[in-house]
């Protein structure tokens, strides 16, 4: 495949418009969106605001006068249709692994005849070590783990919770979400799915599948910023009988009573706990806007031509320099990115930040590509295709000053 | 006293020069500093550099080459001086709710012999909750509270830890750290302070007094910015036998190995959980270095000057108004601020704030006045006074606009 026919699918792509909605430096083709997203123009606009007026001028009558006591739902709704699920259902709040934290523990005292919490073996650490923690303190549950493919099958009436990363952050695999949601239930187990790599990134329908409980992250394919808060769901049917662990006076039914006993609020305002933290959720409402008019299939389609304009690298050129596709071919069971396998993953990684081209590196061997429709073109990624050739080709990854550690994210 | 003394008493004042590094808007007297601090100049251009440069430029990158990793150790070193401990003693991260329920149910757990928490019955309602579930959960201790001016007295064998809100928020009375603390390890009894209106409002030597364990919020007297992540301090003989009940992954001994067993960071970089909040960080960052230079003394010799100026006001031509003055008018017995009881507190807070003197209301019937050193003049809580007074003799404060309920914070 030419680079004009890379040009010419960039002319055709119905998201093309939404690029100039991002800050991103000439010359960075950035593929590591799904660890961290480029900045939206309208991040920065609300962050801007929200210091100079808001608290610059409106000081502590912001609280009301500029909404920010209701940001955590007001992000909340911008996300739920992302997600599939009504406008207030959704919270976003603290980081991921504290809201994993939360609706695990919760689940597991609603679940508390039940012996086993299951999860994968790869999941994301702070998830294993959540679920970890959670099922030491109860005591009532031990966690078992197992290899990605074994999920739905190992689930059966002794497991109280299944938590799961619903794409893997290493391989980009997605777990079939229909298929263990409806075997958990089957069993009389709960689903808790972590979107981290999904929102943004692929079709969710989270309501009508009947998912119990979501969490996920605010920085990468949604662009909130770096340690951006982070979201979660509970189904309707559950969200009365479930109660935050960390009860905090956000999350009390009125918190400005100050009463001295705590009563939780109802729907979603409950997994609120301390006070909201106003500049990171402004920036993440600006980056949410964002998203108003991108369709789902415009994403899905252009995700996947993303994906095969770089796999017919892999597969051509590359096909001889020591790569392993990690990712499935199929879209329905990859998120929206590209991970190879290779002996030398880091020194390559770091040769190609150096020319300009952006992705992550992950341990032991892992190169991650993030293919994030929104503001990538056809035309990045076949540069960057290009670029991660000649580099293998010409041996530049060789160079001594590509093999000393350094500390990544 | 007249207006011209207190116009001498700022020519005199050796912090007159901190005014000028906040913006504060023309026309406002901002006594509601011990809620929310207002804009340092050093914290909007934090902000700006990292949203423009550091995200917009930098991108995943700036994990690194902008130290972002380093946040929460770099802003509690800034930190650690106005607590009085040593630089890495102290992380800023999460909400204060959230410390205080990590570090509640790590104590409780190293405490388990032990049948108490004890408290106070009017400490801050989130405190309460916090310390409600984390009892409740633990199912070997029981929570009691009992009166303010009670607690060393009830400090016996049976407590595990005493937590306690070292300022009132609402009459601004100061515990004595040093009796009480003495008493608790006198008894076996770990002591938890929060110092959400201490820090940055009184001296405090919290290592000289052997304080186990505090948490505070940067948002308040420290002026990071709405909804401020909060610190955490763990006294170093304490810091390898307490453990983060949330493990995340940035508590994590080697985050970026992506292990999957949890192994605890040593030192007091397992108070970490998610990923540091990166813009609320280097907000809060910005806002502490206008704390250099400042002396301790400096700062208590003004909020008890600007004290007595408020009082005054109270004792004389406010004396047959209906106020009752709620705070200890020994300097060493109160925090940085002056709370008043009134039958009409709410309609008087709401004409105040009409009338550009922003203080705030407490249920059922306070008004509170944060007296913030580093940017008040004497001569605005001169007008203070003197508008409070003219808001009373004339009836002002009677308007029907002024008696709707609001939501307030």
């Amino acid at each position: 495949m030419s680079r004009d026919h890379a040009v010419a699918l960039d002319a055709a792509d119905p998201l093309r418009a939404y690029r100039a909605r991002f800050s991103i430096p000439d010359g960075v083709i950035y593929l590591d969106g799904n660890s961290l997203g480029p900045l939206p123009l309208a991040a920065k606009a609300a962050v801007q605001t929200c210091v100079e007026e808001e608290w610059g001028r409106g000081l502590i009558r912001s609280w009301n006068s500029a909404g920010w006591v209701d940001l955590p739902a007001r992000c909340g709704e911008r996300l739920s249709s992302l997600l599939g699920v009504a406008a207030q259902d959704v919270r976003v709040v603290d980081s991921t692994s504290i809201n994993l934290y939360k609706l695990l523990t919760a689940a597991l005292r609603l679940q508390s005849g039940r012996s086993t919490v299951l999860t994968e073996t790869g999941n994301f650490p702070t998830d294993l070590y959540i679920a970890e923690a959670v099922t030491k303190a109860g005591a009532q549950q031990a966690l078992r783990r197992v290899a990605f493919e074994s999920v739905a099958e190992a689930i059966d009436e002794t497991v109280a919770v299944v938590v799961l990363s619903h794409v893997h952050y290493r391989t980009g695999a997605r777990h079939d979400m229909e298929a263990i949601t409806r075997r958990a239930h089957d069993c009389g187990a709960l689903v808790l799915w972590d979107l981290a790599h999904s929102a943004g990134a692929v079709p969710l329908d989270l309501a009508a599948l009947g998912v119990d409980l979501a969490i996920g992250c605010g920085y990468k394919f949604l662009n909130g910023g770096p340690g951006a808060p982070s979201f979660l769901y509970v189904a309707p049917a559950l969200q009365a009988a479930l109660h935050n662990p960390i009860q905090g006076w956000f999350g009390h039914a009125r918190p400005f009573d100050f009463d001295g006993q705590y009563e939780p609020a109802t729907g979603m305002d409950r997994w609120q706990v301390g006070t909201p933290g106003v500049l990171a959720l402004r920036s993440l409402e600006g980056a949410l806007s964002v998203w108003e008019g991108v369709s789902a299939t415009a994403l899905a389609t252009k995700s996947a031509g993303l994906f095969d304009l770089l796999a017919a690298w892999v597969d051509g050129p590359l096909a001889n320099e020591g790569f392993e596709l990690l990712t499935p071919t199929d879209p329905a069971r990859r998120g929206s990115q590209l991970s190879l396998r290779h002996a030398q993953a880091w020194p390559i990684c770091q040769a190609l930040i150096h020319e300009g081209v952006i992705g992550d590196f992950r341990q032991p061997d892992i190169l991650r590509f993030g293919l994030t429709p929104l503001y990538l073109r056809y035309v990045d990624v076949w540069d960057a295709g290009n670029r991660l050739t000649q580099i293998m080709q010409s041996g530049r990854w060789q160079a001594p000053r590509f093999h000393q550690p350094q500390r990544v994210t």
